[in-house]
């Protein structure tokens, strides 16, 4: 580097500096040549400044910097000094000065990138994915590069500052019952063996109670080798956490007490308010369990209305233990008939059978299922919705799961199309009361709703055996704008109950032995009562930030299909490589 | 819980809270009874305190408390108090007070564990892995821990300080160049291909810096299929650093900055001195790029005084383009024949054909090799050597690898031995201008010292292709105590040069774009000069704790054969999984 060190960053300077000498170094974000002068934007990761190349300063100088193309890297050395009045660059945060260069070294030359280096970009994300390093010298990707980094240090530092201790848990492990596909990595001294890459750090934070670490967290890579569907990524990071000693309620605390860390390295409002709902209530309120409780548009329950209705579409749902359910869409009694059409269409999705509607006009009520119902339903219904003038009720008669799915979706997507979401908000919100299992006809057993090591409420345990779809969870969810940030519960830290959970799950002895056996033996030598949470910290500095993709928050991100377009990841290995590790590629694929 | 509320920790307590009403919670460490009283030690992570059970206070407490075995997990209710003086433990931090117990609840039972939760084990290293989760509760081992978590904090603390940015790079990516056997992940997706788990970021990091965010840190997880001979883990962790613009000695600088950081929270002196040394200095003086410095009995070249020697197997050796070095064992003119015997059978495992030897005695010299020596030569090998009565100086006369290889290795048993090391000392040691390759007999061609992505000095650019082995690198590593801390250097950044070097390590056009292709690439773009470092994180926590193996400092470590007693990893998989991926387990294994 030619014996220059570098004195600042582009960023560092303002009118503090003004007839400093100093030596800069980074790329050239632009060149303008401009009466016979050259004026270059030199970038770093900390700011952009103008340096300015008069040919009276040399002509060496001068002759170097009109070379120099974008992307350039330089280090160039020359006194700060104020720009005139005229020429300040309010949109620049070194906009009053400027460097009047004495010395200039290109560091490296740069050929023209495929994509502008700028803020808005507008390349595909494959040529953006393919070339990240230039991707990731956008303003835009540094800042949510490092708002990752801010976050995970206000969470380390909160945790430390609250005695936790940051334990690093294997990654060459054994399946693990997150209930998706492991990554497997064959074993070379144990041919045929395979270790598995870990869902989550789960049973060994476990064990770290059963260690007496008392409070533990890691910032943990977590794998599931899964179909790449909606926003995944085979490898996700997670702000993963497990104390002793503690009960939910002092959990969920010390955990709003962190996300108010988070927020505050993130420059945002601290939030206050973490309300508590019920997974019963969010699922009657609002069809979910992760609600997005910034706008209104409940769903009513009007089975009670209709009940004996003579509209049988309604009272046989209710006869059959179905539910009549209605959201409000205020303001819509304008849709035309097309646009409801779609709105059916869109509930069929989720299993409804239809999509009835209510208009409520200047000229009065306008529904085909009018006629079907008495004028004392209608007002029933009006009243109960809060309806008014210019509203459009729409209704689905089904199962409480298909009511519950379809209108709850219906919602979100009224909400989104109305405008009625106020994007800047933050809204938390905890779910908790969780069934512990539920029933599940395709594996025709009953799976756990949260994971296998959740703790029933004590006072419900007695109808594990009876009546297990009773019993509530010690589980806490805490979602951020209707998407679940983090997920946790208190842990069974008592291996007789531990077992009945796998028994009730239907797991074979052989099953648990093998899988479970070291938790179960671990939980005979004095476990303390403990619980935790995980965080997926991809989404959660997504929704930080404000983005639409957990991608533009990892620095190297895989494509949908679960392949790097930069490092052309996963790619074929040698036959010696398979040969050491005593696999073969089945052969038809080989051929291929 | 029962509704209780942990108010302090145990090891929080002192004469400050008497009289105070206290909740606590914890393992039982030790219940005596004495005079009709019950005395349990009280354990958590932060301490330990004598809990009194007195029959007066409650018969219902008491005989609870007269089931309570060790490890069984409590919560107590109680008050504190002032021993009286004659009953004060010196040993107990807490030891000036006590709790009243009024409360007591089991929170969980616990069998016998199968050693003693104590500071001394006496049990063997696999049954400790087996029942890490009881191996872990000890405080030799939570204190690693806990050191291990502080040192974390420490560098994260310091480098962001520094402006630096923790980026997570994949785990899932492609075989990386480390020169180590991959650990390989089948790809479901792309049937047949595979990813490899990272050796190092290496790539990642320096793709960073072509990415502009100039100054990157990772505390990484790495992974190496070795055979585990020696002190070594399949996944290990890195402490990866790497900074654009600045030069050699800024990055020692910063890096000594954050050395210091890290023995401040060990509670160490921090250290001032960290002297630099050749690579060729190391070699001459140490036989070896690692040297232990704590001690001296360095190595002393006697090549010209005895090049002329009567004495054939010295003068052959030097004429033959060899060395003749030496070490004083000082004070060890009493060895027996069958001790210099031993120390012939050890150098020999080096390569060494003999172990000269002349003893210093108070009847003047005594050795085998004298009669073919002048007098003249012996004293000029006495006055280089330093020898005094009483010492014992031993020679080796072959090729400059083997006599480094077996005098430096001699120097560091005999240091052991003879009790030459302060053991409590902290010697660092920058080793600096390595070669950049060396001829490989085996491989018939060079090889790098570091790796291939390692700058050449400049000035020594151009004699890389016509005499490579005299080029030397901008390559530093940073030596504790004779064990290699952290390895560094300055990276090419320029993709011509970076060609040349592929091509000076005969790696063909093809391997090179196939492996390193996006590299070459990137570089394409405009990439700053970049260096950087990577520390091993388990060897310097293990160094600073006084242990001889990292595996006590992690919490989960795999045996020598490198699986897990706890879990049973790495273990069979179904079909099914098998099936998915595309892979078969090779039939003779299958059938084993």
């Amino acid at each position: 580097m030619k014996g220059m060190k570098r004195s600042h960053f582009c960023g560092d300077l303002s009118k503090k500096q003004v007839g400093e000498e100093v030596t800069l170094m980074g790329w050239v974000q632009r060149r303008r040549d401009h009466g016979g002068v050259i004026f270059v934007d030199l970038r770093d990761r900390f700011g952009i400044v103008q340096v300015v190349f008069n040919p009276e300063e040399g002509n060496q100088v001068f002759s170097v910097a009109d070379e120099l193309r974008k992307e350039y890297v330089i280090s160039i050395k020359g006194k700060v000094r104020a720009r005139p009045e005229g020429m300040i660059n309010q949109e620049l945060a070194t906009g009053r000065i400027e460097i009047q260069a004495q010395d200039l070294h290109i560091l490296d030359e740069a050929e023209t990138p495929p994509f502008m280096i700028e803020d808005d970009v507008s390349a595909g994300e494959d040529l953006r994915l393919k070339h990240r390093y230039l991707d990731l010298r956008r303003k835009p990707m540094q800042d949510n590069i490092i708002l990752r980094h801010k976050v995970k240090k206000a969470v380390r530092d909160y945790l430390d500052n609250n005695q936790f201790l940051e334990i690093e848990t294997p990654i060459l492990t054994k399946s693990t019952p997150e209930g998706a596909r492991d990554f497997l990595v064959p074993s070379r001294i144990s041919k045929g063996d395979f270790f598995a890459l870990p869902q989550s750090p789960q049973l060994f934070k476990q064990l770290l109670m059963a260690s007496g670490m008392e409070r533990y967290f890691q910032i943990a890579r977590c794998f599931r080798d899964e179909d790449l569907r909606a926003d995944r990524q085979p490898e996700f990071t997670q702000i993963d956490m497990e104390m002793s000693f503690m009960k939910q309620e002092e959990i969920m605390e010390l955990v709003e007490g962190m996300v108010q860390e988070i927020f505050a390295v993130a420059d945002l409002e601290k939030p206050t308010e973490f309300p508590h709902i019920s997974y019963q209530e969010a699922m009657e309120r609002f069809g979910t369990d992760r609600p997005d409780a910034r706008f209104g548009m409940e769903l009513v329950d009007l089975s009670d209305i209709v009940a004996d209705s003579e509209f049988n579409v309604f009272s046989g749902t209710v006869a059959s233990g179905g539910q009549v359910k209605g959201i409000n869409a205020k303001g819509c009694a304008d849709f035309s008939r097309g646009q409801i059409d779609d709105l059916t269409d869109f509930v069929a999705v989720y299993g409804a059978k239809g999509l009835a509607w209510i208009k409520i006009t200047e000229e009065g009520v306008n529904s085909q299922i009018a006629k079907f119902l008495s004028d004392e339903e209608i007002e029933e219904i009006i009243e109960k919705m809060e309806a008014k003038t210019g509203d459009l009720l729409l209704f689905v008669a089904d199962n409480p799961k298909i009511v519950a799915a379809s209108l709850g979706n219906l919602r979100l997507k009224l909400g989104q199309e109305l405008d009625l979401i106020p994007e800047d908000e933050f809204n938390f919100l905890w779910v908790t009361d969780f069934p512990l299992v539920e029933w599940d006809d395709e594996a025709g057993r009953y799976v756990s709703l949260h994971h296998p090591f959740t703790n029933p409420k004590p006072e419900e345990i007695e109808k594990l055996e009876d009546n297990p779809e009773e019993v509530n969870a010690q589980a806490y969810d805490l979602v951020l704008n209707g998407i679940e940030v983090g997920g946790g519960s208190i842990r069974i830290h008592n291996s007789q109950l531990q077992k009945k959970v796998f028994d009730l799950l239907n797991m074979s002895e052989e099953e648990i032995e093998e899988k479970f056996g070291f938790l179960l033996e671990a939980f005979e030598y004095g476990t303390p009562p403990h619980g935790g949470i995980a965080f997926g910290l991809d989404r959660l500095v997504m929704l930080l930030a404000g983005l639409d993709t957990i991608r533009d928050v990892i620095a190297f991100p895989k494509t949908q299909s679960g392949t790097s377009p930069l490092t052309d990841a996963p790619s074929d290995v040698s036959h010696k490589q398979l040969d050491e590790l005593g696999i073969e590629v089945e052969q038809e694929i080989e051929l291929e």
